[in-house]
């Protein structure tokens, strides 16, 4: 998809002229000191467990803004449904979004809907864009960043890590995939499988205000392989983490190992990775487990130059290495 | 569909707490001087003479901003393709969308794209947000209206017409739906007819430059005769428009006869009804028509309090007066 972006789409939106815009391929844009995001959302099905299209599609923006040091502050939403979608269905995505954007605390301000005939999209497709203004923690939190050192970006962009940095991951991941997935297929773990869908402005607070992080990205698309293999590649630097610090939840680890899955590679939709100055990290965690989307959060490895740049390195469980590399293709399509 | 929206979609998003929120139903919301709209499009076919599901996007969202009373600074391009679809197409669409950027001089700044498997979409659906700020020419053009009035509110609002005001139309109407539509049917009109599509940001500042604007809106969906009863119904005011005074491209009228259709109620892409305190309509029309996008423009009538509050009329060509009613549903469907 990197790919297909670079040489089909990125190609004619070059020069945006924007210190943060397109080219940068992270979380959010910044245009004018307004942090500004869009997705698209197709899970198949539109329902699953722990949540739906619609509390995906507002968590998904929200934690764009969130990681990139914005408080969200409006959310648009662009609903495209075929005729003779059930209205009951209709109305449960409306009501999903309300409580998300409730939780979120982050109202959607502006929408459009438009109405196609039947096949001409599969039930509906949501996109939701997003709008946040820099977090008012956010001068403090890299005020303490900078006594350690120079930083590369003033936003939480997927540049900002340098060795010695302490690495977040806010709770545990693959839940989303392989909850989605597995109820997708009728693999039969659906009972104890639950999407970890949630809003992180919250925690981000938390954590801002912790200070000492200079880098946050959510662990969407590829799960967390694909978001540390980001951080490596843009920051220039290696990477290493422990298998086992990672939290992966009893059920989910078990349904991955049947289904050979990695759940280090499937999406999550309410988890993040933190990069945060050496000598904050506890304290930041401390922070980001206050919070009930933050109580798995762990420690699960840094920032080291003795690793190759551009390198993410998983020191396994039987004592080994290996690299662990961004997953190729999407092992689990559709689920965002 | 206004009403699909209140029944089934505002109840859920009520309490936006913003002053200008998506239950205001205008162009676009207003949250902390940030001006912010989204909008999807499904354009069928995706190329039509004289535009593409590309130009068609990147103006649609310029202009909700720009007739606002903003200056568009970035757009937000979410992209939902279905696998197969021709790269060179695609291509095609990105080249059309740079090309409106660069038009309109407002950058692509963020965006997501997501492949779904063949048949989840038809072809392509692209939705464009857009993010715009307080035009820096928006306090000299309300100080103007400001002499003659109190303005009900200080965006260029649907709700800000008030008797006495000059209507002017910044072209001629019906073109986008009449050569969408007879390309789509093929009912031969092809060579002739040519959608309008263009950004209107430029023709804004100008107007706004010559000053007393109190409200602009497009006129998308329904047209000039939905445009004009959205104005009635929320400025609640009576409205009269002289059908002659109307500019209507021959050709279009010649198809829209032969078609049975009004070419009042199909939409535009590229044309937008602007209401200027009595006193400085000549001079806005004047500033309006030094642009290519405004040649055509007219006035056309002026909000009357003689007329019924929430009423449009129409003055006809052969001397009687009829209702101008909003269309019932979509006379011509997916054309934008």
């Amino acid at each position: 998809m990197q790919d297909f972006l670079k040489e089909h789409v990125l190609k004619f939106l070059e020069g945006s002229g924007q210190k943060l815009g397109v080219e940068a391929l992270d979380d959010s844009a910044v245009v004018k000191n307004i942090v500004f995001t869009t997705d698209s959302h197709t899970p198949k099905p539109l329902f699953f467990p722990g949540g739906d299209v619609g509390s995906l599609s507002v968590c998904g923006t929200v934690n764009d803004l969130a990681v990139m040091g914005a408080e969200p502050i409006g959310l648009g939403l662009g609903m495209v449904l075929e005729e003779g979608f059930s209205l009951s269905d209709f109305e449960r995505i409306m009501k999903s979004i309300k409580t998300s954007s409730g939780k979120a605390n982050v109202p959607i301000v502006t929408g459009d809907t438009k109405v196609v005939e039947r096949g001409a999209v599969e039930g509906i497709i949501i996109n939701t864009s997003g709008i946040g203004m820099r977090h008012h923690l956010m001068e403090g939190n890299l005020e303490t960043a900078r006594y350690v050192r120079k930083l590369k970006h003033d936003w939480l962009t997927d540049t900002n890590a340098a060795a010695g940095d302490v690495i977040i991951v806010t709770g545990t991941v693959g839940d989303h995939g392989l909850a989605l997935m597995s109820h997708r297929e009728g693999y039969g773990f659906e009972s104890t499988l639950e999407s970890d869908v949630a809003p992180l402005n919250h925690l981000m607070t938390k954590a801002l205000g912790a200070r000492g992080v200079v880098s946050a990205k959510d662990c969407t698309r590829g799960g967390l392989a694909n978001a540390l293999n980001e951080w490596a590649d843009k920051s220039d630097v290696g990477i290493v983490v422990q298998e086992d610090a990672i939290p992966v939840r009893k059920e989910v680890r078990a349904a991955a190992d049947m289904l050979g899955i990695d759940p280090f590679e499937v999406g999550n939709e309410g988890k993040a990775i933190l990069a945060v100055v050496p000598g904050n990290a506890e304290k930041v965690l401390e922070a980001v487990r206050s919070v009930p989307e933050g109580t798995n959060a762990a420690i699960i490895g840094k920032v080291d130059d003795g690793i190759k740049k551009g390198m993410v390195v998983l020191e396994t469980s039987v004592g080994g290495r290996r690299v662990m590399e961004s997953p190729i293709g999407d092992p689990v399509p559709r689920i965002c």
